[in-house]
């Protein structure tokens, strides 16, 4: 386990989608983060407390959390000095990049120095199983995604909460590197080696017979081109017997492809449970959830509202409006 | 590269699919192949010459091949004393499982000892970039699949072969193990960190202006819920114009998976056509290729001719019949 409490680093990033690890655990563990680290010319904010590395470690930070994500998962010179100073100051240095700290050398001999420790969420697991597809036990449903960074992780920890909440088991399954920080556990599926897809979210949700849930955060989208093999792999692995599809309204154009347009819901929906149904044949969509943060409220609910009778399902924000109306078609079936 | 000549090894492997390494490099470079390795209970031949290890290097050999492919990857106790065999017998050691050479420490050992190489055909290149899925020049040709293992390199260097028979530049792109070793370059995409898939093959088969193509080998099936995650970052990153669809009308079940059918042709070549518009909008089916090599010659002719009919493409064995159908059609297009 990461030792907590944390320093969430935000740095210089302008792209309030990247520092969603960050912004992740002040939201769902904020008793364990002490504060923020941004340089001076850092857009944004999480509301916490601005700390130097020095004053983290003092505010009793055990860890700073390189919590931040970018296509293709490499440290620039920045980050890396940035990680270095948190070495310095004390403090364990824990992030969910491709590139691992422990293969910058400046980093890995600092830390051997000093007797810290690094955490690289996104190693995947050894001796990952080749996934069967055979249909195993158990209730689980799948997040899905018009685009990557469209909220699948809150989406999957309100659903997870909100069957909870009903006095029936459930469990937030994570597969990103934020969604796994916040659990503690769980396996970051685009980091595992591409034959093994399936095989580690079949692993992550194995078999259960407690008529409790297994709630999926899903990856990327099936309409991504650098990442719909994720999902692919993802939705198989899953066998999930209920999908539930995430879309950000306000996203311009697949993340990190300009021009290139989100796909039509429906499409993206139908699609989802057409590659779903090689190994959960009987998958039913419950449910979408909408980002609508940098919407109006008014606006946002006639927008869920409108939605919801295009695709004949529940639509709503899971954070401004709550997941009750896709729990109870969820139980319904 | 891999210094030939070759002794092949076939061990006591009695899956004729599972062999297919050590089958390819007999078929497509028998002048580098001096014999092959077998055990007394191992029932599979290529026709090649039997010669134990030490009479392999005295041929000539100067790497043993682990031609041999399984689920998993992973190295049995067997492979392991055949491999330290054939370092002690004076050869070099290629293989191409999950599973590395040179982290079995009795075989890195011994090879550091001997002056000897190990080498992973598995390992995929450093630095690979993330795909984008924008439109690059040239033409490119990727073949798909029912299922694993169904003649997929077979079809596709004899496709690269019949298109240079007409006098126009072609390059396979091999994405597999035994199309690596053949060709002497390519990506292994199956052993990718499943967020770069398409981007590899991006890589593999960057934009080109001379009018030739690039005749990119597929792996898996969209239809296979083991390995469909690499299969649709191949197609998303191969951004074919042309498909052609490969098929072993024999195969009882999915492979490695009794019990799960194949899917049917023409579902699996319009989701195979649904998946690849996402990066080619215009892609289209140009032929069908049947590995009819464990059937009659009439049955095979009638087979291709009825499966023909149905899809309304030309079907072909391209290694009993040929591929002048669909270099015809394709080159028509």
């Amino acid at each position: 386990m990461i030792p907590a409490p944390y320093l969430l680093y935000l740095g210089r990033s302008n792209d309030a989608v990247g520092i969603k690890t960050s912004r992740g655990l002040a939201e769902f563990r904020p008793d364990d983060c002490v504060g923020e680290f941004r340089h001076d010319d850092g857009p944004l904010t999480l509301g916490l407390p601005r700390l130097t590395m020095a004053e983290g470690a003092a505010a009793g930070a055990k860890t700073l959390v390189l919590g931040i994500a970018n296509s293709g998962g490499k440290m620039g010179a920045d980050l890396i000095a940035d990680a270095v100073a948190a070495l310095e100051a004390g403090m364990n240095v824990a992030a969910g990049l491709h590139q691992r700290l422990r293969d910058v050398p400046e980093i890995a001999s600092l830390a051997e120095e000093r007797g810290l420790s690094l955490f690289d969420v996104r190693d995947p697991p050894a001796n990952l199983p080749v996934g069967n597809g055979n249909p195993r036990a158990g209730h689980r449903l799948l997040t899905v995604g018009t685009d990557c960074s469209v909220g699948k992780m809150y989406t999957t920890i309100a659903l997870t909460r909100a069957i909870q909440a009903r006095g029936i088991p459930a469990d937030f399954r994570a597969t990103g590197q934020t969604g796994i920080l916040i659990a503690g556990d769980g396996v970051p599926v685009d980091a595992v080696v591409a034959d093994f897809i399936s095989g580690a979210i079949e692993q992550l949700a194995p078999a259960r017979n407690d008529n409790g849930w297994d709630v999926i955060e899903g990856q990327g989208s099936l309409f991504h081109p650098s990442f719909a093999g994720v999902s692919t792999g993802l939705l198989h692995g899953a066998q999930a017997e209920a999908l539930v599809m995430c879309h950000d309204p306000m996203r311009e154009h697949m993340r990190g492809i300009p021009g290139r347009a989100l796909p039509d819901l429906a499409e993206c929906l139908e699609h989802n449970l057409r590659v779903a149904r090689l190994t959960s044949p009987d998958v039913r969509a419950v449910g979408i959830c909408l980002n609508t943060s940098a919407m109006d409220r008014d606006d946002a609910r006639k927008l869920c509202d409108t939605i919801a009778e295009q695709l004949g399902l529940p639509c709503t924000d899971p954070i401004a409006f709550g997941t009750d109306t896709i729990v109870d078609a969820l139980l319904a079936g």
